[in-house]
């Protein structure tokens, strides 16, 4: 695993790393030894400015986004040094999710976010989903932001969105388990797994497969050591209590009502 | 397993249910066979208007509450049919979460949801949790909550809030791993698990503990063949990354790290 990720170690920003975790002093000298190793975070390829440069990653909201999507990946992220993330949407503002019923704010506009490092697209309802499969300022920005990303990746259906800006052709991926039949006609090739990465580009299966990840990419943009950290930091040793999360061993009948709940919220 | 959830079956409302799943009948149809059962809903005490009742579940927003603490148990809960989830805050409108960076919208504020069905506490930050430990418009409000309640429950240091408004004395509980110690000062008996279900309070451990005690809760308030498919609805098939989710068995290195890269975002 340290190979895995240590490969993607890209520079060390100590003054920066100092300030961010700074704060943390106190909690740590009550809580043990510090960590024993440096904090290294990635200097992207459009670093300019030093050691004041941040990894700006880029979650698209939309109407009709699905809450858990975006905002399982953020807390995964949020909180890794030298990391920030921003959720945007072709209006800054209050984004509805899938629900209708739920509110999150973009902080910014895809105008005022041309050039994140990472892109990150959750899934949505199949109403959310199709819309921004067909909105052409959101596929464009998509298009643009890609050419310099460090990582473009996807949350459940948000998979379909980036197939649609044509970015999945022939790419390995994977989507939310009820949308799988569609990937091949973004011409995608679907692969198992909870996230299939393929070149920079990283695809994660339905809705929580965004945490595992989130963590997963919390060690991309920085090092194992710190995507080991995040895991424990939200506690993320799950027990789900039912075992029927896996749409390829979960019984026909618990597929069909499972279906029935999320009916409009998934394309 | 049936047993254990089927004692919370409170009633049959198919009008409503036929209502709800309606939209579902074609993707279901495609799917496969309908699913065998009634769906079953609960009727809470206060239910007064028949079959136009839903369960209301109040999520309490707080300025510094944890993102995926209220998303988690959210997603697991909004799709149960029934279940009405609602953002709540001491004022409507968005709350900023423990990074400041994002921000939730709450639906209603406290005085507009004077008696929910369920309550769902999230934990946040040092800081909103403190603060939130110490309002008494807040406390005052979740005491009266809590006589009304079916269930009155939490995430991660969420407990010690509810622990502050005087509901956990000599309560088994649980809350996020490094808080821990705190439960004592409120008189809870600090219990492991997940989540601990007792009476009618359930808490549940860090951040994304709340993804498993928002499952076990839909089941709760519906059926077990509900908590099932919400579960396979969510995709939970958890693959952590890394295995160091579990505070009792991560290293002393990532327990250091997690808890410089949390501090000021847990108690």
């Amino acid at each position: 695993m340290s190979d895995r990720y240590g490969q993607d170690r890209r520079g060390v920003l100590r003054t920066m790393v100092g300030a961010t975790l700074g704060a943390g002093i106190a909690a740590t000298a009550a809580a043990g030894p510090a960590a024993a190793d440096p904090v290294t975070i990635p200097v992207p390829e459009s670093a300019a400015d030093g050691d004041r440069k941040r990894v700006e990653v880029a979650v698209l909201l939309y109407e009709g986004f699905t809450a858990l999507d975006a905002v399982g990946p953020y807390e995964a992220l949020c909180r890794v040094p030298g990391v920030r993330v921003t959720m945007v949407a072709a209006k800054a503002g209050l984004v509805r999710t899938d629900t209708g019923e739920l509110g999150i704010a973009a902080a910014k506009s895809l105008r005022q976010m041309p050039r994140p490092d990472v892109l990150l697209i959750p899934g949505g309802g199949e109403l959310g989903t199709t819309s921004s499969m067909s909105n052409t300022q959101v596929l464009d920005w998509i298009r643009r932001v890609h050419r310099h990303t460090i990582w473009t990746t996807s949350v459940c259906t948000g998979s379909l969105i980036l197939g649609a800006a044509g970015l999945l052709r022939g790419v390995p991926a994977t989507t939310y388990w009820a949308s799988r039949p569609y990937l091949k006609e973004v011409g995608a090739i679907y692969t198992p797994g909870r996230f299939v990465e393929a070149g920079k580009i990283i695809t994660a299966a339905g809705v929580s497969a965004g945490i595992d990840m989130g963590l997963h990419l919390a060690a991309r943009l920085s090092n194992e050591q710190i995507g080991r950290a995040m895991e424990l930091a939200v506690e993320y040793d799950p027990d789900p209590p039912f075992g029927t999360g896996n749409p390829d061993t979960a019984d026909a009948e618990t597929r069909a009502l499972a279906l029935k709940l999320i009916a409009g919220a998934a394309v």
